[in-house]
């Protein structure tokens, strides 16, 4: 075991500080990975606050790390020492369900393993997540991080841009469709930027007049207020896809009825209650209303590799570790364009 | 124009009893049908009665029909006098939108014309259904009826049938596949009854010890109560699809729970009002709820011919037409096994 800094929630109650905590020794099959960057995600607040329950004190949040490769097992394979790399929400699963063999991991039926707040496959070790100066994990969930990109703005992909590419690819968003995208947030401003690359018209709905510039800077082709009921009348029956990522509560089928036959609205925020839907809105026009979850660590690597590719990184604020609680509150005001990421240099001095 | 009997609802509060309509002289693209036997669905009531509103009296309703061909105008090609053949909710559409040309005539976005209490294309003439002794449609909107089947219970599949026939082929419904049927009724039968025919392991979901002795004879593998909490937690992430028939009030999410990842729930019935959906029941497990209604001319007549194929029609009561008011009440109960139909016979003399 060896023991590295880290910035901790100890009390639901407590402002995130600093703290200690030990990293298992590097077995055969691991990565001992020195973390750069690591995003600050909306879940990091739920969680070292205990909003949504279940949070195991002390608490290490941070699943968007970016960080080298500083020691490897015996066995690894895919990794170096040297080599840049990514973790995102996952550090293990159970390997053998369906779905673990079908790539898909968040949903792996005995239980995957969280990066933080979780327990790894023992059942028993509690994780940490990137809030530290190290993190060891085992290869399989080690993702490669192109040197191409700006690391900083790499770290949100591995929840923000997976949790948005991964349903643009699982419902096909292709060149010409019409998409929206509902929240310019954290994960909107990812889906406006990735539906845009592959091609699709995106519209962004939102009830600020003041995002248009962004919304557009992002790649949003159109941008509509909500507010207006002129705007949502014009608007119905045209889309394919809509990308849900509002996590208050709104009128579902306001948004519903903007979709095309056969079109689909993916939430991939959760509101604090469950929300009334019309069945007719659904039957007439064949509509599905769906969720999706992050994203399997094999899609993880193509959407690294497609950003990559197409230059798409995160628009962030970089931010010291000592000012992480500053940054939760501005999170929670929307006061961030679009992601905190911690220069996680500021821990280590 | 010529004159025929019919039955018809006057006013909302009135029973349905014997009225005269007009029906239009046989066009050079028209079909004349002397029908045979009508179908009782539950539409029919709520329009008779106006219960969704927007009824324009009086009312002829019925869109399970099957009849003979009677008369056919000269540029008629697919149908000549003496055939048996059917019509079901719709007589016509726009013919040019994307929907149509998708042979998905029911989702026109022009607006279709339904076999009653709607308005043919000219949006001025008023559609009259089938409780009537003939009826006149465009031959595009005429299907064949093979007569290997026992005609009476093929009526109700022109609506009943093709209700369930296309979301189970839409989302692909297959060999070894758990299917679940929530809501043992005039669909619900029917959902049963193809769903085993294609090689699915149908499970049904009641709240009616009573009607498990029927479920297993129409073909399901498995009858399940859900008033039991024990059984819908062994029942949890496991269907990959739900055809959803009930449309009394009911929580959607409980359904939700029992399917496997990607799973899909279809709702085919309209609750009196919007239902809470929980969205973590549809991120977690990727689930989809859909809606799907009726289905188009082309994939009626594929379900036509699958169900004379595998021998399938609807379990029906076969009544005199001066006991629909009686039906409507026994329907009302749910004291029918499963669907009423009206022996045209009956209004001739």
């Amino acid at each position: 075991m060896t023991q590295v800094k880290a910035y901790a929630a100890e009390k639901a109650d407590k402002p995130v500080g600093p703290f200690k905590i030990d990293r298992r020794d590097v077995g055969e099959n691991d990565v001992e990975i020195e973390i750069l960057f690591c995003g600050v995600c909306h879940s990091d607040i739920h969680t070292a606050r205990n909003e949504w329950g279940g949070t195991m004190y002390p608490v290490v949040p941070g699943h968007e790390i970016v960080g080298k490769v500083s020691k490897i097992g015996d066995k690894v394979k895919n990794h170096k020492v040297g080599d840049t790399v990514g973790v995102g929400c996952f550090v293990d699963s159970c390997g053998h369900c369906d779905n673990c063999e079908d790539d898909l991991e968040q949903y792996c039926e005995n239980g995957n393993s969280q990066t933080y707040n979780s327990k790894l496959q023992d059942k028993k070790t509690i994780t940490y997540g990137g809030y530290s100066t190290h993190i060891v994990v085992t290869e399989k969930f080690v993702l490669k991080v192109s040197d191409k990109l700006d690391l900083a703005g790499v770290a949100p992909l591995l929840c923000a841009g997976i949790t948005t590419y991964s349903p643009l690819k699982h419902w096909n968003c292709k060149k010409g469709d019409k998409v929206a995208v509902v929240g310019l947030g954290g994960l909107g401003h990812m889906a406006v930027k990735l539906a845009s690359s592959m091609g699709a018209e995106v519209t962004m709905l939102s009830r600020s007049p003041e995002k248009e510039k962004d919304a557009e800077e992002l790649g949003a082709h159109h941008f509509m207020l909500t507010t207006e009921k002129e705007n949502m009348e014009k608007m119905a029956n045209s889309f394919d896809l809509i990308i849900n990522t509002v996590s208050a509560k709104h009128d579902y089928n306001e948004y519903l009825a903007l979709l095309r036959t056969n079109g689909t609205m993916v939430l991939l925020g959760v509101p604090p209650e469950a929300l009334p839907v019309a069945a007719p809105n659904l039957i007439f026009g064949r509509r599905s209303l769906v969720g999706s979850l992050v994203g399997g660590i094999k899609e993880t690597q193509e959407m690294l590799d497609y950003c990559a590719e197409h230059n798409i990184v995160s628009d962030i604020e970089m931010i010291n570790i000592d000012k992480i609680n500053e940054a939760y509150e501005r999170t929670l005001k929307g006061d961030v364009h679009y992601r905190f990421v911690i220069d996680m240099a500021s821990l280590k001095n």
